[in-house]
């Protein structure tokens, strides 16, 4: 796995390069809301959606500087997501990735407004030409990363797990919003690389079925974390699930068969990469780690 | 004005059936983040933005399911941005367009949400193919949208805005408070026209030239509305801006030479049409509407 940490910690730096190149600074009044976006935005998390974005756009030989842009639209939704998540209205939370929360360090009207902006800055990254020649492409970007960020995707999952602490929810139900909270982003994170390379349709359901299993061992493994991870190594409050009467796949299937199905889940989303040789070993190192990582 | 009085009733008819369309309902868990976008979005406001683009639209003989697709796409901007606007963080406001404001009716997470998701899709509907045959022109607007909205313009003239009662804003400070704030997305409105037609892009300058006349019109007879208005007939709160303590363009020119500057670039944004003889005449006629007004 040293292979893929490298990897990882390349695509991290070069993501925060590219953010930081994106993310304007200014010494205007409005400046604090792009103070308060790069805050939530630079320097943090494992980058786990660009780092696929990189690696299955160089299976299909997409330029860097291309599949960089669109990873970092990526990480702007993940992050706007994170800050709105974060506001005292929804999870209240004060800590993430290890320091004070958006709105815990400027103000509850700055951490909306920033997470809005970084929502509308992604589609303008995908919009624009340096993303791709082709303006097609940067049309399927934009709607496909529309569709798995609003209310019938990310948004809608949230919606669910605002709810979730009143409904009665089984096995359907958890995997269902698992799969809009966080599942259709990973998704799309996946398909970028095939979509940026023109690959054709049956090409692109490989792609679709890796990220789907590898979506839902993801969740697993974060309500382990949830269930048993220390708040200090995981850089964020712990044990919330459970204190707010919530169902995860840890509460219905206990931790060792939640493990075992997370474990199964990696093997699948590995399977799925056979026809893709050694060029893919870091997508089947990355599923491996998604359920071993303790952050 | 009675022409104006009717196309706009017939436009605002017209969106308000394509948002309808646009926005689905489930009884899905998540159907509460749907209920909460329907509410905001549906039957309400003069839709002055959505009729741009229908009026620029038509001179350059776009088709009306097209134009009616982006005039959809920019009213869920104006929404999502009043939502967010109102809520409590923010400018706290309880009545808007003569109903509660969508966290008093819902709550503040699903209004955050409904916002979120609204923003969303405005640029799923700009990138997918039925807005327009060319993916070059659907990436035009999506970035000119994203551009209009992020931190360098709506975002960021709320940004400004909410520092505003601590700060001393001279008229060149408002100017450019309120050209990001409202202006922009009013100048994309009537930019949307000659984008969509492909015009050449010295035609487009008569209609930026026209929308930034117009949108200093508009927010100075907002500034008056504000001071004079009826909360009733405004169908929001008024007086807040001088409770607040921020310098408007009342307030810094007083009413009467304020009420004189706004009919000054009326005639002037009426100027800017010239060139476009009869078939501007509603575009004429909108711009001594927005100075008239009386909500």
């Amino acid at each position: 796995m040293t292979g893929l940490i490298e990897a990882m910690a390349e695509t991290a730096s070069a993501v925060n390069q590219e953010l930081d190149r994106l993310l304007d600074r200014t010494d205007a009044p409005e400046g604090r809301v792009l103070d308060a976006m790069r805050y939530s935005a630079l320097d943090g998390g494992k980058r786990l959606r660009p780092f696929l974005v990189m690696t299955t756009a160089s299976l299909f030989k997409v330029s860097a500087a291309s599949a960089l842009r669109v990873a970092a639209a990526i990480e702007m939704i993940h992050c706007y997501s994170l800050i709105h998540d974060d506001l005292p209205a929804m999870d209240n939370d004060d800590l993430r990735r290890g320091k004070p929360t958006c709105h815990r360090q400027f103000d509850e009207a700055t951490a909306i407004l920033a997470g809005d902006a970084l929502l509308t800055l992604a589609f303008e990254v995908l919009g624009e030409a340096e993303t791709h020649a082709d303006p097609a492409v940067r049309c399927e970007l934009v709607v496909q990363l529309a569709k798995a960020s609003g209310a019938n995707g990310m948004v809608g999952g949230q919606m669910i797990d605002l709810l979730a602490g009143n409904m009665v929810m089984d096995m359907n139900g958890i995997t269902r919003l698992q799969q809009m909270k966080t599942g259709r982003i990973i998704a799309f994170a996946c398909e970028a690389g095939p979509i940026l390379g023109k690959a054709p349709r049956q090409i692109r359901t490989h792609f679709q079925a890796y990220a789907h299993d590898l979506g839902l061992a993801f969740q697993i493994a974060d309500d382990l974390l949830d269930t048993e991870g220390d708040a200090a190594v995981v850089g964020k409050a712990t044990g919330k699930d459970a204190a707010a009467g919530k169902a995860t796949f840890v509460s219905l299937l206990g931790a060792e068969r939640a493990r075992a199905q997370a474990d199964m889940l990696v093997e699948q989303a590995v399977s799925h990469m056979d026809a893709f040789g050694e060029e893919a070993d870091l997508l089947r190192a990355v599923a491996r780690f998604v359920v071993e990582r303790r952050s």
